[in-house]
């Protein structure tokens, strides 16, 4: 039997090799159908947001790209944009798509049943397309807001054609380095029906498009009561996850800090991620947060968001998978159950801590932000100006 | 045994008694934290927002009185906002309160741990029971956003402690006539908790307050599965039922509506009222609608939804109360079901249509408002200005 | 506008072409884990079970064929069986097995981490293949309780892999009238992990079989809030839907009468059949009930289940579709429920009634079978030896 | 800042004085509606099980009392029963009520609209009281299956009245030293109402009866989404909390081991249950588990469990409380639920099982257990003779 500190020794080249994307939404202001407030700070721009972006890659070195919004962070030259990324030390990452915040789109728009919405959502794809040429994205994701809050208001099954046609549509425009990745979400906006409402949808409409296409699994759009590490594990085992959107829930799609509702549900995900082979350097797998910082501070939000995530990874390389697999075909449920939560339970944050100081990191990221001065130099200097939000 | 016609011959009473509160805020714009979609005629203030929920009572005789929030229909001078409502044959009733879109309630308001939150968000009831006094309503409705969205995020506690404490101060302040009716609500906006999450904190609260305190039951308020007509009755039972807010859902809180997404759970909703004497004249239980209508036309969703609540309450009536007592005392499972499945089964559209017009009401009251050329009237009419919606 | 008499008219042929098989053990007793209830006149054996639903099939035209679950309808000779079927006017129809019920599959079946226990499961499939030889079916029907109910407790990735292997196993063994239909569950018996819990497991299981495996969709085995009627307008789209295992839920897998918990959804789910072209004839859907009366009568609740498909089918039947569509297509948001609507609220109970009694029916079967004596001679013969469950 | 060794030291005091009551049909078999599996070595008599449950305290020192079930563990002599449970180091406890198992009860107990079947119950609680006399226990529990299947199948109304009148009578007959737990859940064996459904039911029923009725919290009965932590504070602040029964859930009352399936909502209600009080010494809150070990051991089922609520109970306990109300005070989101984090995350483990050491117990008692030859020993012995389950 190894100790803790020996078995940390032998899992920290596939740490070291670990990269968390953030979304550059993260850092404007979020909320709910109530309310949305703001915070002394907040970035104006897509320029400030990757500034903060930067600190929480700079703080953890985990974070070493940035997921952009279209148009939310539409610039008129992305060749600038790519450069002050790179001069602060992070890349560009996936490209977002937004097919929501048109009056064209009330009804949909990639599904939808009016022609000129879908042309409108296609056209609006290829701009991205060219955005990630100029980015230099790999991935081209796609969550659909389109649905009916009605029974009988629209035809589910042609809308499901047109999406696949829409689809189809924009995968043949992708680049030979690119990839469509595209998201299921069990409700809203809409509630009565979502067009792509689960893993399964998501599969179908990806297979049908090719190799370049995969699925998204963003770990709030789920039913309650979903496994879904066992979506992950059949995903992997199809070879179709394409990326994970990383967040927190307690009912709804709150976008919580990953880990912060369930952590154990996250430590799962990360079990058969490894099992998978999802952490390995050919996997494909991107991971990505999510998340709405409603209420607490945003960059220390990510910080912790990327903590909890390489903590839990931690935790699932820990597992004695020899003595698990013994155990589980000796049907030994309690010594299996077992296995798995003593990886759990393990304290892997001073381990942690020690590794990141000894690669010149801060031990206590969280901390060595606070003392940074950061925040309070971007409070001073973001006066005036429209905060960015999901609007802007 | 009496034919449909029979029966329905001698619940014509009961159904000219019945009055549906409705919403002022279900005339403006209301959307999803992604995007809120606008409509041409849209009201720009309460005053149009009353000459359109007094369409819904021209056309269907049900929806005497519409409800205020405040401030989102703050007027210089309510008595005028009065005199237009009678002028159009409605009258004004429950008074809204609104403790989640300041700044200083981001983290509660009446159970907020802050005192200063806490005596901002009292001041505002006082100023709401101000109103009720000119608007001559009798109940102030209070729903609270307060909760928080993590664990530890704040004291659970010391909120509901301070809660109670809020609410006897308020409640001290009610007129003679007034009573306070506290509603509770599953999740949102809130994540982890929400300070009144069940009917049971509400009942326990506002059974401390005293007898001018009453629970409000939001149909879009629960947890899935759970039992909602037994809420009902056990409120009815406990003496404790204030008010409906009427709507509908598939997942969360959707706000559909009412009868859209469950008729047959609006049915047993109305059943039990019927049972617990709710409709009786003297019970004191309010009957309104909450709800939004993101995509369809406001009006009509408004006179549909009124029309749903008559339809259904015209089924629970039928129901032979007689049969189904012999059959439930004798345990004949299939046989008591089946007669409240027949009522619920039963056509009464034909029925309420000529009695309807017998009452000098449209027969079709849906097709009447479409024929009224009110929507283009309005439409040409409200050009300029800002259209109401949940912020104004 | 044509009346709702007229409209009928038209639907008739299709109605006299719905045939709804039973399930062998719904007739026999069925519980909980807390309690299995007995009641006179059960049957102690198939030919008694198969006598009782051809009483429902006498009494409603409905339900012309008997599924079979091996070994609780096990019997030495099988032409006798089909021979006594046949007699009593009905036909054997799908072949149910069973892989939960030996001390082997505690761990599992098919999935099972354990060689012998894979072994045990698949050649009792070759025997319900050889069943079906002798019966004349054509549906092999494979529910698996397989799963876990703590993480780690064994290898959920593995555990498919296994799947599709035994899977494959037992497709080669089909004949060439054969079919396997693979149904999925969300959860129970096994609480952590399900190994077949949605249909996109399903659906990657069947596809990566042939074109003789399909999917079946039991309507009370998905996650709270699921869009079922999404699932039956995809299956039919991805030409993979084989059955329909027809039962009604509150919260779990309730196994109630179809349609008396939500009749609004099986209105749904009725419509997107029609839709999906699930009635033609050449469709290959099979619709069986799948339903445990523990508190209820049995017989008269086969056949208040038939009913209640009718009576939803002729109501989706009766839906405008050009008018539908129309409204869909011009984004009529109320317009296009409102039909839906208009359809679901039309009682098409008289309306059956007098067709049924045209073709030589009873125009109220439940009271026809009251009336009928059945009940009485079969608890006065039917006395000693031991009541057909689960077990038996 | 201290460190998390010189904070257990702090607590030491209150982990000695934890104890929490075994059931003792964790010890017999059970299972689901699909299949009940049996292990050799299950006791075929309420002895072996209280021999089975002394093994769990003299190896975890956590479990001084085992709660018996009526009928399941009648004996001729319950002195002699005591006398068995002192000699093996164990007292016995809470009596708990079966209301679901005789024919009489198939449509209700103590609430069913049968005055025989009310009667039968109220007898058998009168006869369980007798029990308490015998046994020396302090509570009576009452866990009530009663509910209906189907709408309309009985009166809510009534049966809520004459459940508050069966109490009643049954309060009336306890000795001084007695109280009446009332537990709540969500539904099973009842699948469209249950009546005691929720913990505002249970409550508001105990506080008609009096001071000596109070609520049980089961931690398996609640709608998902339900903030269980929430209640705990809620009845701890009302005074009606009376006793737990631990057990850990995905979907439904699962009964599986205490925090095995969501640790951290386990840690969340004991950071509720140190909050109010409810460790005291004379908080009169009874900790007990209520489990199902349908695949697993069952002896090393309840060793887990008992050390999983030890566990959380310190990582409770080790909550830095002033840092965190200044944290709470500030609205500082992230500091306050980072406190809370910090104390789930340490790992309690090591310096619980030096403490054991230090107290005479064994370090690790799942392998001291193990080694005891106390299973070899079981096995061997009991041959023949029907094992104990939920029947007997």
């Amino acid at each position: 039997m190894t100790s803790p500190a020996q078995r940390f020794a032998t899992i920290t080249d596939r740490l070291a090799a670990q990269a968390i994307e953030l979304p550059s939404w993260a850092f404007g202001n979020s909320g709910t159908r109530f309310r949305v407030f703001g915070t002394p700070g907040t970035p104006r721009d897509p320029f400030e947001k990757i500034a903060d972006a930067a600190q929480v890659h700079a703080h953890t070195g985990l974070a070493p790209s940035v997921a952009l919004h279209i148009p939310w962070d539409k610039v008129d030259d992305y060749g600038v944009l790519r450069a002050h990324a790179e001069e602060h030390g992070v890349a560009l990452g996936t490209i977002n798509s937004n097919t929501f915040q048109d009056e064209e789109y009330k009804f949909g728009s990639l599904a939808a049943s009016d022609p000129t919405a879908r042309q409108r959502a296609i056209d609006h794809h290829f701009d991205c397309i060219d955005v990630m040429h100029a980015t230099g994205s790999r991935d081209l994701k796609i969550w659909l807001a389109d649905g009916t809050n009605y029974s009988g208001q629209d035809d589910m099954r042609r809308r499901q054609d047109n999406l696949a046609e829409s689809l189809a549509t924009i995968y043949g425009r992708l680049g030979d380095e690119h990839r469509l990745v595209l998201e299921y979400k069990f409700f809203e906006p809409a509630f009565y029906h979502t067009d792509v409402p689960d893993w399964g949808t998501s599969y179908a409409q990806v297979a049908a498009l090719g190799d370049k296409a995969m699925v998204c699994l963003d770990t709030g759009h789920h039913a309650p009561g979903t496994n879904i590490e066992f979506i992950v594990m059949q995903l992997l085992r199809l070879g179709k996850l394409g990326s994970f959107d990383f967040n927190s829930r307690y009912y709804a799609d709150d976008d919580l800090i990953v880990g912060s509702a369930d952590p154990f549900q996250l430590f799962r995900i990360m079990v058969e991620v490894v099992r998978g082979g999802g952490l390995d350097a050919d996997s494909g797998v991107a991971f990505m947060l999510d998340q709405c910082h409603n209420v607490e501070e945003k960059i220390p939000g990510q910080i912790r968001s990327v903590l909890n995530v390489q903590e839990m990874t931690a935790r699932a390389l820990l597992i004695d998978r020899d003595a698990l697999d013994a155990a589980q075909r000796a049907n030994d449920v309690l010594g299996a159950n077992g296995i798995l939560m003593d990886a759990f339970y393990t304290d892997v944050r001073p381990m942690l801590a020690e590794w990141r100081a000894s690669r010149g990191l801060p031990a206590d990221p969280m901390a060595a932000y606070a003392a940074s001065g950061y925040y309070d130099r971007i409070v001073a200097e973001r006066v005036g100006g429209t905060q960015a939000g999901w609007g802007a």
